[in-house]
C-alpha cells in the first residue's frame, strides 16, 4: 500500500528534517523538498533516496499524492495560498497550534493535520516510533491515508480535532516550555553563587520519573505544598534581587497552596 | 576507617529508610533508630543489621560517635534541644532549608549539615551514588568525618554553607516543586478534553534531556520565545475558564518576553 502513497515536502526544517527520512524508510518515498531557503531543501535531499530539490510551489505537474506542509506556523497560510497541487493531492500541516482551516486557502478540499507531538532539533535524532501523531481531517478517505501513514512511522496515532489541539498545545506549553523556562532560572540562582546547575540534575531526573510513574498530584512536594510559610517567607527575601523570579514564584506557590489547602 | 564511625538515626521517614541501610552497607554500622512513631522505627530496623529502636532522644551512654537527625524540618531545633549525647558526638541534620544553627541548642559542638540532594519516598529505590552530597560545619575534625562518611555512598560530595544552601534549596524548588506542578496543570487541562497526559511523556522527557544536553537557556522553545502574540492571545483566550492557569501562564510568559526580546 506504502508504494501507492508518494510525498513532496514543502520546508526543510526541524520538522521536515526528521519527518521526511523517516517517511522514506517507512516506504512513502519522498519525491520534493521546497524550501524558502534552497540550500536547507539541498541539505534535506541529501538524507532521501530519491527526492530532488523544488524551487517553486508549483505542484500541479508533481507525481506526489501527498504535501506536507512543515514550515513556522506564520507562513502556513501564506503557502497554502500559493501551492498548486494535482487533482485529489492531499496537503497537510504538522503544527500544533494552527487549526485545520490554515490550510483552507489551498486549491484542494482534502486538508489535513500531520501534528508529530514532539520538539525536534536537527542536531539530535528521535525515536519515531513513541512520537504521538495527531490527525485531523474532514474528509474520510484522507483520513484512512493519513493514518495508514502516521501507523508506519508511529505507535501511537490519534484522532484530535481543532478544539483538543489546542489544549493539547497549550499543555505542552506548561508542562515544556514552561518548564525548560523554570530550568533557566533555577540555573541562574545557581550560577550567582557560584553553583554549577549539574548537582540539581539527579533530582530533576528522580522528580519528573516520579510525576510521570504515580502521576504529578500524587508526587508535589516543597514547602509550598506543605503549608510551611516560614520558608516561603525566607525564599521570598533571598529572591529580593530579581523582581521577575519573585513574581513567578509568589504566582506559582498561591496556587500550589490554593491547590492542596484542603489537604 | 568505617568501622570506628557508628551511628545512630533520629526519624525513620523517607530520608532515613534509604540513608540507613546505604551506611549500612558502606560499614558504617547502625546502631540505633529512634522515630516518635515507634511503629516507623521499627520497620526501618528491619532494613538494618544490627540497628535497635530506641525509645527516647536519651543516647548520652550511646556507643555511637554521630547522631543523624532526618526528621521532618519543624522539629529539628526540638530535637536538638531534646537529645542527649555522648561526649564529642557529632550531631547533623539533613535538611536543605535549615541553617546549621537550628542544631545550635544541642549539647555537642560538633553540630554539621548533611544533605542529601535528592526527593525521597519509601516506595522507590534510589542511587546513591549519583546523588550530590552537601556537608556544612565549622569544626575542622567534624568536616573530616562528614566527607568521610559521604564520599562513602556518593560520588558528589560539596561543601556548601547555609547561605549557598539556601541558593541550592530556592533553585531546587523552581526547577522541581514548580514544575512537578506545571505538570500537574497540564494534566489537568488534558483531562478536561477527556485527552490522556501519556500523550505529552515523549514530548516532556526530550524537553527535559535537550535542556539538560545543551543548556535550558538554550533549549528554550514556544510561542513566548518566538513573540508569537497571536498565539499567546489564543491560549490566554483558552484558559479563561481558570483564572489561577491564566495568572501563571500571564507571568511566566511575560518573563520569557522580557528574557529572550532583546535576541
Amino acid at each position: 500500500m506504502a508504494q501507492n502513497i508518494k510525498v513532496s515536502i514543502v520546508g526543510a526544517g526541524n520538522v521536515a528534517w526528521h519527518l521526511a527520512p523517516e517517511l522514506d524508510n517507512a516506504g512513502f518515498v519522498v519525491q520534493e523538498v521546497y524550501s524558502r531557503n534552497a540550500k536547507n531543501a539541498e541539505a534535506l535531499v541529501k538524507r532521501l533516496y530519491q527526492a530532488e530539490v523544488k524551487h517553486d510551489l508549483d505542484f500541479s505537474s508533481s507525481d506526489s499524492n501527498v504535501f506536507i506542509v512543515a514550515v513556522p506556523d506564520d507562513y502556513i497560510e501564506e503557502v497554502a495560498m500559493e501551492i498548486a497541487l494535482p487533482d485529489e493531492a492531499i496537503l497537510v500541516h504538522t503544527s500544533g497550534s494552527k487549526p485545520l482551516s490554515a490550510l483552507g486557502y489551498s486549491a484542494t478540499e482534502h486538508i489535513g493535520v500531520f501534528y508529530p507531538l514532539q520538539t525536534f532539533s536537527k542536531a539530535k535524532s528521535v525515536v519515531f516510533r513513541d512520537i504521538p501523531i495527531c490527525i485531523e481531517t474532514e474528509n474520510k478517505s484522507t483520513k484512512s491515508t493519513l493514518i495508514k501513514i502516521a501507523q508506519s512511522i508511529s505507535s501511537v496515532v490519534k484522532s484530535i480535532d481543532s478544539k483538543d489541539r489546542k489544549a493539547l498545545h497549550v499543555a505542552a506549553v506548561f508542562a515544556c516550555n514552561f518548564t525548560n523556562h523554570l530550568f533557566t532560572i533555577s540555573k541562574e540562582i545557581l550560577n550567582d553563587k557560584s553553583l554549577d546547575f549539574e548537582l540539581l540534575k539527579p533530582l530533576i531526573v528522580e522528580t519528573i520519573n516520579k510525576g510521570l510513574m504515580i502521576g504529578p498530584e500524587n508526587a508535589q512536594t516543597g514547602p509550598a505544598k506543605r503549608g510551611d510559610m516560614e520558608t516561603l517567607d525566607h525564599h521570598m527575601q533571598y529572591l529580593q534581587f530579581n523582581e521577575g523570579y519573585m513574581e513567578i514564584y509568589k504566582t506559582i506557590t498561591q496556587h500550589i497552596l490554593d491547590t492542596y489547602s484542603n489537604e
